[in-house]
């Protein structure tokens, strides 16, 4: 069960409302590297965990984010707070409310739509889905999406503390800054605490294909370092041998019974092409009256 | 610059038409672990990647991937090609082919909307979003999040191998498998190729709350473990301490200008709840005639 | 402050797995009423709601929804779990945990992508998105639209326990069906502890168009009730008076400055089409060979 | 059946071109609150409706939202009409046309991707999409639900009025903003046109929890209000009577057969964490280099 | 202006309800090929449209498709009205209710979250997007969508007639379907009679690239047919000649000031990958008590 | 499968860095009209088209597109080098990096979110998503869908050459415009090699419908032209005649058993509105201190 205190995580101290800056902080509410996604992303871990001890420390860390959001969607309020006082009340001129409106990152929609308030959406108003939340239901998988949603959501938190100046917030996002690292780290403790975990899952590898290095982009610049070299890989670059590389002729086929041949080889043959007609088409038509006019652009 | 062999990577012979398991293949294909997302991951990264070496390893990979998408894309045509020709050319009764239409996942709408192609959804009919890649263009954080992304596909193919008995299918899955485990060992030798890779980012954190632990989660089954035991961890679980961590009154405040005080104040006033009040309210009118409805459920 | 305490609010008791069912309730758990849209909704208006009073409300439904959602997201885990474990141990033959995998709802993508957990989709597996959440940051408005989404989740509460013979399941959602009720009833309280909440906002109405009913649809059901008869309707079916009700021509019209009045006239000049011309198309090219083709369908 | 006429409902008469403001004008075009939302909110009621007089209502008030969505359209297309023709035709200098096209809001993409059409997307260039709507089928709720769409819609055009100062788009909004004024009273008599409207649906709420207000949000500022206080609420202020509040243990629990037990216990078993272990992890390695640097963010 | 009458273009009598089938019927209500799709499509570009006559015409195709969204509408809500009743009224057991609602299709979404009303969504339950309409506000473009919109919804209708055994609904669709061709002619027409349409807009091509033909997928199957020979083509399939056709270097470069070029190179060099480096990963670390597992699958 | 040199397709030259251009560059990286659509468009339809001719076209014109979308990905890439450096680094003031950072474009999500990086958005910022993809798996469909991708294509390509004055970039997207060109004609060229193609699909149009056009749109500015003039057309202007052209009463009904008719009636009833009543409702309760607020909105 979730409880509330009115008490922040750690005190909002905001210098002067700006409304183009509270667009880029919303990266961290509405956002795909934002808190409520971290939020979101361990607590259905942790419903569904089997293992208790891990399930207790996800809900440490999933409601902990839930405090962040409260946190950041703080800054985001005060930093709108002066906004939206003027616009609800038109205690400016229009021209002077659009003015403001407008004055950064995608401040006017968070005017006009969200009044100033806190939308869920990220620094482009984009509406925060769950498509940004990648868990799958397997320990060894999900606590390597958290490791890197971690050190994601700390990059973020670093490019917003450069582009501030404003000393409150800059404290506030450095706190939240700082326990991303901390959360990393737990779940890189909680990853090498399962004994076997790479790779994941059951089914081992086919070692025929597991040490291979398909040497795919090719040319100058073609590089090698650790994660082609040694002892472990052997590097492919014969593009034949990255053909088919099961030894058949690397072509897809069905077997299919008679009643789907025939059906199959109707709607072929009702709409196959004619690679032999030289058919007049729309574009030969439309280019009518334009047929001068492929003549270089310089022109 | 791509180039394309009509050969596919690996050859794909389905044992007969399937359109429900289609359904279930279109995970790796359109969905979010599947092999659009990781060529579009890699090669976005690639495109902006400073480092000439990193850089040729995420074209190499992108590529594969690609061709990976080929060959799921392959098994999904042929596991819907039966289907495909009967549906175009009505060539069953109404009731067989809505019959055959509807036989598992999401096939219906792979039949009627596209036609037994291999439409860009997921194995519920999820159209792919970009929102799926989580590349934010920091190596240390983007090389974490395709570790995590080659995790995850690993499991997903497994879970298809573990439903499929179509041995052809199972051959060409687990070949694709066995290629996610060598790619994660990959990025985990450019990861750690980075000297110094954690934290990620420029910004050190800050020590007084870099090894905090925050008990958020109490009651029976609190656990401990190494993630939050151990010299480097200090667990705080006093409720008092986990508020407003800085030591300030845990508010939000901002200063704003006379002229935004004023407007908030008038918008405050104007929508101010006035606790004193009892009013009548919607429900109570609605509720008129409803007056002896909250009675128990069993009843 | 959020903190978290390992007892759900309410006992979950699900006398047996069922993937089926569990897709049926992801409705509640990450669909557009459930229970995330309806803390996120709560919440996000709490953060800037310049009232602390109704702010105390807010956050007080904000959480107390958190700890349904988990109630929600345990009784989908609960459903799932043997599931889960079959696919991932691989306990059962692939015929058989294909069976299972589509025995209903689109509970396939649930297994083959969550693995069994708790993703955060409806019950079509469609992502939860913050295009659910309807705040605008007004109060008078806000209230309204959470008074009009605790009625929507107390009906697909009410849907979900007409379809489930569970007894521990029907339980615990009666549970959360009463409280949307109880939720309703506080937001009705709130809306109209406003003095004066209609119209909201502060621009009023112009009252030649406040009291117009306007027939736009007409023909043999015409009906008439108190939302357009009474004295304060006057009702408009003159067609030509439903036209450019302000008197003018009905037409949309802009001035431009010479310079781009210009360059209007010379795309529309480029783009005109000719009203005298009869040209041959592409249909008519490619109507060729299917000349005879239009006959009725029950040929 | 639909039909239409050349005449705007409303005249358009726009002083000058202005994509900036043309971008915030799409709010109420394509945006959550715009009249495409509520349009296809009514029609898709009253095709379901079965009540007829209601349908009737629902019908006329759809209608008239289509004919606003051309009001407003008509304005978006007037004010975007001086960049279209200057784009298409190239009339200025790449430079001015660049600034033109970047003058504020989304504009950018208003040019570029849509030539200066009108796009269905809101202000921030986020298509339109059917999550916005939430009819649920249930007269009671859809109703409710109109309300607060009607609501939401008076605001948003009180938002565009107070920032624009083109007298005839002025003009305008004020009478869009009218009609939704209008059409809320519709609404509301409507609803409440349903004799027992409260609760909706058929069950009734169970007598023991319709009546707590759980004060799930507790320290500085809790308050109470019509909402908790009063004789119809009991408030559960003590944190331990706000758990397991059926009087169970909390836990979610289900039944298993023996095969799915043991799936489950492999599963368990080979995702266990080590609670005891002390696992150098990623972290480790990657801090090597990095060792000295969490250092204050002051340094 | 927009009008409506209550009777339909096209009347609808369906023999029985089955909300399986009404679930497909759902691809032409809210999907991508549907009614509402082409209804905006056309709608949108006739308010921008500078050429009157061709404005005519698509407000005139567009009303009548929103009129065909009301007769397919209205064939889902017949199709849904019997499960509607049912769940609402809970007037079947648990069981059996349960089971109706999963006959097919999605119409267990539609039942609990839509009440067996008409959702604007496809036959996966995915919302519709203004992202399905792509029109960008050039007439010889446009029309080119239009042509092709038109053709594909012909296609999705023709395939829900081949499903469908209930006379009542084949003879609705077969109409819609006609008109679809219809509107295809029309559109055909229209772009004929803009006569210089091909290539779209202003800007000549370069004839160094118009007519070129790039071999780019080679191997077993290259074919040829008039797309890409015959005098117009010329097949360019040397693999170097196909590479930075321009003949530059094939690189990407930028001219970038000092600042920014020392800020680039901090960066390279903070996260550069060392090559020569064999660094322990955690891949490594977590294969630990793995280390056996890379045998074949066979195993 | 797919295959890659180092060599760009188009060689690259970038005059200096600029954040808001790249912005612009996007809509041809992850926007609608933008490569990736194409790519995937073509090579999901070459995934499964019966024709191995057409197949083969299919796939050299998706590989030339990913040859594209690299070409315009290391154009944004250029464009946002420096910011990307200077972000990183915090090689500027934080006022001078928030300067930039918003100096056009949705250029700060860039900066902030992809840390100046190629996301897969458009210029608005909104995710790539597969709903841009039309293919229904009808080769007289698709291509056509194809020629008006291509069109749309190349008029993007143009409008993005008239606000650009970096002749390395102008060079580069004239190249790219072109190619679209050539695109168009191939797959013209291809649609009419199928000699039947109009209409698309089997079935064929019910001829009493398929010449008529439906006057719908009527008024001043009604016009003619060849989409609704000459022998092929029947006008119909007469509204009676517009509505139930099949000759019915225009009405919707099914044929219920007796169980589901019982319980649409027990839901009517319980649902339905009295049309006699005027009952008090919300808003009345709510208006009450507002009573004198319908003034002019000019006061």
């Amino acid at each position: 069960m979730f409880m509330h205190n009115k008490k922040l995580m750690y005190t909002v101290r905001v210098a002067e409302p700006n409304p183009g800056l509270a667009t880029l902080m919303l990266e961290q509410f509405g956002g795909p590297q934002g808190e409520l996604a971290a939020a979101m992303r361990y607590f259905t871990q942790g419903l569904a965990d089997e293992d208790v001890n891990r399930r207790d420390m996800l809900m440490d860390i999933a409601t902990e984010e839930l405090s962040h959001l409260e946190v950041i969607g703080s800054i985001v309020a005060m930093l709108n707070r002066g906004a939206k006082g003027k616009l609800a009340e038109a205690a400016e001129e229009e021209a002077d409310l659009y003015a403001s409106m407008t004055s950064g990152g995608d401040s006017h929609t968070m005017s006009i739509l969200y009044g100033g308030g806190t939308g869920l959406v990220n620094s482009s108003g984009v509406p925060w889905t769950a498509a940004y939340i990648d868990s799958i239901g397997d320990p060894a998988c999900d606590l390597r999406s958290n490791i890197a949603a971690e050190a994601r959501a700390k990059i973020v938190y670093e490019r917003l503390i450069n582009v501030t100046d404003d000393p409150g917030i800059k404290d506030a996002l450095s706190f939240l800054m700082t326990r991303e690292v901390a959360h990393q780290k737990s779940f890189e403790k909680a990853l090498y605490a399962i004994p076997a975990n790479f790779p994941p899952g059951k089914i081992p590898g086919r070692p025929e294909f597991a040490d291979k290095y398909y040497n795919m982009s090719q040319g100058e610049g073609d590089a090698s370092g650790p994660w082609n070299e040694g002892e472990q890989w052997e590097v492919v670059s014969d593009r034949e041998m990255q053909m088919a590389v099961d030894g058949g002729d690397g072509h897809a086929t069905v077997e299919m019974d008679a009643k789907a041949g025939k059906a199959v080889e109707a709607f072929m043959s009702r709409t196959m092409s004619d690679p032999e007609s030289d058919p007049v088409t729309g574009a030969d038509l439309g280019a009518g009256a334009g047929a001068g006019r492929t003549t270089p652009i310089e022109d």
